[in-house]
């Protein structure tokens, strides 16, 4: 039906209407005081959000640019970097790595399995001469719906005392506690379609002083990605670029919204459908593609055994009108992903898992008995 | 006055209402058969306005990024590029090409004045070991108001064989002729927020053929702007990233509204708001400062000896509500800017002469009797 859609995606997330409303404003001048007033309040914010007393930097782009923008500022070339990689996101970082001419060393985990910090422990223990100067981590990795554990593993990169953590953070920033300062995270990547309810078009990248430190002997060439250019605009309430003023609009709605709710109180919201969700799959006989304990806040991968996942995803947005993912590079026609991160409320995940099951019936493949979704998701939204 | 706030800087240019409305919808699935219909006519629309049958790639990100972009995907290390510096932007490209370690030889020419086509043909000629790779120019000098001779430049590009045209035509592209396959133009770029009439967040990356063979051998490290991958993905009518999705309806919109109107009329348009400007200011008294027959259609640069440019423009935002440009860098305070580009009416043009001519009265620095300038104004309107 049209206009009828409801995204349950990983990204864009449903938008609140104030934030779409707000986008909708006549662009202002960039370099203009009423401009300059919307960064300064928007910076706090975002610092609010990062739980972080360094600076967090918009960019004009997607969470790629962020991530990027955050392994070139602080790193040069021939760098020893260690990697973890357990999905599609993971993967990128280390493409992303040897682009720039890094020197790679991955840590693995097969698809669906959580990484390992044991693994990274050894691997950061092992480097006596300290030549590893960063690790790269996605904290929910978006592909498989695994949360990997980041506040260990950014424990360990701290023991071993000289390299940084770069965090992956683009689908549990505004989802799940991400205490920049108190873990001790150097670099934090994010988009605005992921926690912030937002159109997709804004990145955010928040550097610690270790961050800036580093900065400062990096020879990686860049230019629109230079955070240095970003931080020295920062100060006086600006940005080096044009930039994308009217999504500038959508963010000081949105971050108004999300502190009106409570970091504590959008934490257990997300925790709250990630439960939903996941016992309401179980219920209905559809195995879950994370290992067990290791489900993101903010999206549910499914493998439905003997039922090709695309089709099941096709039916559902035609049927009901919602858009559910699909499985990405081998896991297509496999797995199909529940987005919960964001502008969800109790009432979305209720019914994805009803239009869920309706579709399971309709297409003869139910499992279980109808409503057995709905009531096991019901039983952990009343909890 | 509240939101009463009209534009006449050069970019973000005033919006029309039905581009800010397409903003607002709710955000569609970027992965979705609905996105990528809109990829797919908008990728058209956006050759038919290149004048091109090559690749016009859409970046989320500034004009910069897009200048980056086309620069970093058809160089590589140590190459030699010519780059024609005459402001602000022009000065921009020679620092972008220095961060990636190219070989940069500049030709200047003052601010206020053209860059001498006659240099780049000598340089060209001189090049017998064919060193240049490239030519990087800057159309239209949003900095001084200047608009270079780019198509007799870029013809001495061709004659010399093999560099290639890196052209910024951010603030060119939809208020006058820039014809890139007639011309020979190898790489533009440009940004939504100028002749788009959008607000910023977008840039287009035009490429050749000859730049996709340039491509093959460039050694520049890139990620998120490695155009081989937007163009892999424009084949699919997608995008590498999560893209900008509402400033993409926004495009949609605005490329619709261009259509309607028609190149012809859209350049039309712009000379008559240049000639108008220009005659206005003649008429009361302030000196252009760019060279006479160099003034860009897309902004003029006022050079009121005498007069105090900032508090001018401050006091025409106070009482009458227009933004208008300042100068920048040493041009603070000697300069301000008319901009006269995108979504500009005649009547936008007769109210800023107005605005401009009612202010150095109020201030008592008039020099012309009331009226002369919207007289002058209105018959260059007329012609």
């Amino acid at each position: 039906m049209q206009d009828k859609l409801t995204l349950m995606i990983p990204g864009p997330t449903p938008v609140p209407e104030t934030v779409l409303l707000a986008m909708s404003r006549h662009p202002i001048g960039h370099r203009s005081a009423d401009f300059q007033k919307i960064v300064k309040r928007t910076t706090a914010q975002l610092k609010w959000l990062h739980q972080t007393s360094g600076d967090v930097l918009a960019l004009t782009g997607s969470g790629t640019a962020a991530m990027e923008a955050g392994i070139i500022n602080v790193l040069s070339k021939g760098d020893r970097v260690l990697c973890g990689d357990n999905g599609k996101f993971g993967e990128r970082w280390v493409k992303v790595a040897k682009a720039y001419g890094l020197d790679v060393q991955v840590i693995k985990a097969d698809w669906g399995q959580p990484l390992d910090p044991e693994a990274f422990r050894a691997a950061l223990e092992a480097d006596t001469g300290k030549a590893i100067r960063a690790v790269i981590i996605t904290h929910s990795e978006t592909s498989t719906g695994v949360i990997n554990d980041l506040k260990t593993i950014t424990s360990h990169v701290r023991a071993h005392g000289t390299a940084l953590t770069i965090a992956d953070c683009v689908t549990s920033l505004g989802a799940t506690n991400v205490p920049m300062d108190e873990w001790g995270l150097d670099v934090v990547g994010s988009g605005s379609q992921k926690g912030y309810m937002m159109p997709p078009g804004l990145a955010f990248v928040a550097m610690g002083e270790r961050a800036w430190t580093a900065y400062e002997r990096s020879d990686l060439p860049k230019f629109y990605l230079d955070l240095g250019k970003y931080r020295k605009s920062a100060a006086a309430d600006s940005n080096p670029f044009t930039p994308a003023i009217n999504l500038y609009f959508a963010l000081e709605a949105s971050l108004e919204i999300m502190q009106a709710e409570g970091l504590e109180a959008i934490f257990a919201r997300h925790d709250r459908h990630r439960r939903a969700t996941q016992a309401a799959m179980k219920a209905i006989g559809l195995p879950l593609y994370a290992a067990e304990g290791y489900g993101s806040p903010a999206i549910t991968a499914v493998a439905p055994e003997g039922i090709d996942a695309e089709a099941l995803r096709k039916k559902v947005k035609d049927r009901f009108d919602i858009l559910l993912a699909g499985g990405q590079d081998h896991l297509k026609g496999k797995v199909f992903r529940i987005g919960h991160l964001g502008f969800v409320c109790d009432r979305d995940v209720i019914t994805a898992v009803a239009a869920i099951e309706a579709t399971l019936q309709e297409l003869g493949l139910a499992k279980a008995a109808i409503g057995a979704g709905v009531g096991a998701a019901a039983l952990e939204l009343a909890r």
